[in-house]
């Protein structure tokens, strides 16, 4: 089936004197989940992970993907002729370096110019004249071949209430608008699905796991124009758009529209706007390439989206103790697999008020399948949950009030010392970054270490971040804030950790073949005594779900280390017993007894 | 006296038609410390401290500086005309905002170009031209009124042979061109005394405490010429030179030289080198303005100086030892003074074999001294010094092999449990930052954390960085190595941390009105174990100098900590009771006792 597929995108190519075409996975929006209709990659390939981008030309096709889905893509393209290509193992081309060394002097680079971001195009465009060719970017060969491709997603739009979002739109649009005149900017191009939906304060569902509208959104001084599939707005949401000043145009409109900003100077950030965008602007236009002002405005939480966040956590905490509860009293005794334990509890969760929607597709990994840092169980890896080992969970959900992701590792029988070493390790480090204070100004650059030291002295490390920045109500991974020691190019430095921050606190520990252990909590950055030496910060943990005490030791913990153990724990109960009744309540009091 | 210079100055100013003039502390080359000719900022201002900037207007005059100055500035002001800017106190304009503030429009700013680096220079052209002014930047006005103005330095040149350089010029050189060729610049302008000294492997005396030879260098493919103030070679460093295809030509033609540097693409770092220099270079030739390659080589020790620098410390421990062993036994009992105690302890340094001066001005501050971080005894602030209270002592040394940098703050009589924990506390913070183990990649911003925590978690902090880079018989201060969270505007995300590098461990405490403690050991960045994880990283310690158990309480360190401090004594006792005999042996036996 692929190989006709790679042949009918060839012949498409050579119509059209296309040497190289690629197809990464994405929307027009640089979203990081995709919906049905953009999923071009796993069909031009059969690879179904979330990420990777495949590169065919006419003799060879390509896909790259990174360290979490080799061995699945590895089985997937067997019979395709598509090779894979191992992102970051020694030896391997990146995708840009391939290209650069199979295209010939005066060949043609294509793609849909609609999902690649303006500044990877830029490189592209250069790696093709330098060999004097060139891009063609305005057609999606996919498009051409795929026969039943699904359609766009045009679900309703929802409005979230100023309950629940805390600032009126008409205020955000008046910050975005301060911003824009300070930088001088005539009109702000905004494609992030996520910052429209927190700027309009409107919500959707058009991407798995992240409640957002397929849209656009052009702002100047006296306008704000939304351009949208318009048959998915009912008469209250037009009233409400009425209201606010914002007009609607058809979302297929936008690149026309941007073609008419003559003389305008055009903030927008290449990062996130497309290549098609980009070459719309016409020529008499400037372009001030920057970040969206509303990525800082929205992942500072306002004072209510704070109070909502913790309610949130309340309910996710009573799902999640539930949940150990029956995980830890009946595993051995009932039937459960991965994908069993999943729905169990996702059922708890959707039993909550407020509840709209899972955050991500769970991580129920067990035994060695926890050490799979983003494994999803599907019906062939799906495997029996016996009462031995460590099973890791990872999930959350959307509310009302907030969105939540928290992972927890169960210890679900008897565990080594060299087992309960690990776990407690990886408790230390949790506990210490989460009850760190700082002075303002401080980065998650600078805080990564205290998470990390744990690990380092002993000669280890996780190969990922400590943490990342939560939306509300929209993508549970948001930044620009986050845990991490190595700066981006966008901020070497880190981002400083401003009050009403949420950042995930979740190192962990792998080891293939035997188990993995994470635990992650939510951390919102508060500030604390100002004196003398500056304004100090702390971090309100949001995440009220114990730690399986089963699998600590607690000689291992420093003195301190214990006391923000019971700490936690003593909070834990306070929050989430109310909640809870009978052989439920008692267990948790167990659960988080001192130690 | 100050009044009638001022006004010298002002009279050569109205002839010109400048309405302000800039007199920074700085020689030609952006040196920390500058040599007495260079001196202009105290002989118009009549304020002696090592950093400050003059502004004068025909009819104001203002000093700038920082806060470890206030005290003697306001003291040294008084009766000037010259009016005390608190640099970074809440209202005071920085010296370029107070000069955007009060140039008017059309008016010239002044200053001499040899003394104002690049980037500034360009930052007030700029401020100039914003009010359609200009700069005046060719003539120094202060040497027209100075009549006994010092001449420049011209001490002997030395070679720093290879057994303690540990690579040969050549080497170097070529190291350099091959750094230019990959950037494609032809000509490379050096004005760092500090780089230019490492380069060539030569050492001289025009600076206090920095053993430098007053110069420039353009370095091109087949040349290398070395503008000096030729009289101060002799015919061995001649007949060096020569061997090396290094030619000289006079330190004041080098102005002269950048003219001709036609059509040239010339490699610079404009926060290095000087305006004139900038202003020299002919509008064919194109300026690269990056950090100089020798930047981040002469930061690396090689294995050869780090080996060497192990003996210098061995030898500086040794004097700090004995003074240790005196001081203690001594206070009390006879007639000691800060600066009696400095001259005592310059004395046994000055024993050590290969000693060649002070690494910098001695900072002993006794009792409330201590908590002014930058002080510095003078005939007017001198203390007997007490057998009660904290004595804070700052010093280092110059020894062929290497150049030292240590502080120890001494308990001298019976100390309370409040001292205890100030001490016991910037203990730990130093002992956890030099056990601390880490990936390669780490910068000091993701390590300065670990130093501070300690306080951090107190709700204190200290107001200065870490730890700074350390010189090889160069500047004391030398970068880009440090410990601090904040990065600079060059490097936003930290330097990383190569092997080699040498970094100064020196957190404190500073109660104003009681006293100070810091605590500063070196730290030389080593390879630890390479695994599935990365590199590891850890600090070799090279500073065996004890800390002062009489005013540490164990009790307030965890396990982890007191191993660390015990382990460090262990190493202290066996590296320098070699070196010592008698009554000091068996002190120093009792001095590093296990806890």
């Amino acid at each position: 089936m692929i190989p006709e597929r790679l042949a009918a995108l060839r012949h498409e190519m050579e119509k059209r004197g296309i040497a190289i075409y690629v197809v990464p996975t994405a929307d027009f929006h640089e979203s990081e989940y995709v919906g049905e209709h953009f999923k071009a990659r796993k069909y031009i390939t059969g690879f179904t992970g979330s990420a990777g981008t495949a590169v065919i030309t006419l003799k060879e096709a390509g896909l790259w993907t990174d360290g979490r889905y080799f061995v699945q893509a590895a089985r997937q393209l067997e019979g395709t002729t598509v090779a894979l290509y191992r992102m970051g193992e020694e030896g391997v081309p990146t995708v840009d370096e391939y290209i650069e060394q199979t295209l010939k002097e005066g060949e043609t680079i294509g793609f849909d110019g609609r999902v690649v971001n303006g500044r990877w195009g830029e490189k592209l465009k250069g790696i093709a004249e330098k060999k004097n060719g060139k891009l063609y970017v305005e057609e999606d060969l996919i498009d051409l071949i795929w026969e039943d491709r699904p359609p766009m997603s045009k679900e309703p739009v929802w409005i979230l209430d100023e309950k629940y979002s805390g600032r009126s739109t008409a205020d955000k649009l008046a910050a975005v608008r301060e911003e824009m005149e300070k930088k001088g900017a005539d009109v702000h191009l905004l494609s992030s699905l996520y910052d429209i939906a927190w700027l309009l304060n409107v919500r959707g569902n058009d991407i798995s796991y992240v409640p957002v509208v397929l849209s656009f959104l052009s702002l100047t001084k006296d306008s704000c124009i939304w351009f949208l599939q318009e048959e998915v707005l009912d008469h209250k949401i037009k009233a409400y758009l009425s209201e606010n000043g914002i007009i609607t145009r058809p979302y297929s409109e936008f690149y026309n529209y941007v073609k008419t900003l003559e003389n305008k100077t055009i903030l927008l950030n290449k990062a996130v706007v497309n290549t098609r965008i980009c070459n719309s602007i016409p020529k008499s236009a400037a372009i001030m390439d920057a970040e969206d002002p509303t990525e800082v405005m929205k992942a500072v939480k306002n004072p209510v989206e704070v109070k909502n966040i913790r309610d949130a956590h309340v309910k996710d905490a009573v799902a999640m103790c539930k949940f150990m509860y029956w995980l830890k009293k009946n595993v051995g005794k009932i039937p459960m697999t991965e994908i069993s334990i999943s729905d169990y509890l996702a059922g708890l969760r959707a039993e909550q008020e407020g509840f709209l929607d899972l955050s991500f597709d769970t991580i129920c990994g067990y035994a060695d399948h926890g050490a799979i840092v983003h494994y999803a169980a599907t019906p062939e890896s799906d495997v029996p949950v016996k009462p031995c080992s460590f099973l890791l969970v990872d999930s959350g959900g959307h509310y009302l009030e907030g969105t939540t992701d928290i992972t927890r590792t169960f210890a679900l029988g008897p565990v080594t010392e060299e087992m309960k070493a690990d776990y407690t390790r990886v408790c230390r480090s949790n506990l210490n970054l989460a009850n760190a204070r700082f002075l303002y100004g401080c980065t998650g650059m600078n805080l990564d270490a205290i998470a990390r030291l744990p690990f380092w002295e002993a000669g280890l490390d996780y190969k990922h971040g400590t943490g990342h920045g939560v939306g509300y109500v929209l993508n549970v991974h948001e930044g620009p804030n986050s845990f991490r020691y190595k700066g981006t190019a966008e901020r070497p430095g880190g981002m400083v950790l401003e009050e009403g921050m949420v950042t995930t606190d979740e190192p962990g520990i792998y080891l293939e073949g035997k188990y993995g252990i994470r635990l992650e909590n939510e951390l919102v950055c508060r500030k604390g005594e100002k004196n003398e030496y500056g304004q100090f910060m702390y971090f309100e943990n949001l995440t009220y779900v114990p730690f399986d005490l089963d699998a600590i030791n607690p000689d291992l913990m420093t003195e301190t280390e214990r006391g923000y153990l019971n700490a936690f724990h003593a909070k834990v109960y306070q929050v989430v017993s109310p909640y809870l009744a009978g052989d439920e309540r008692a267990w948790l009091k167990q659960a988080t007894r001192e130690v």
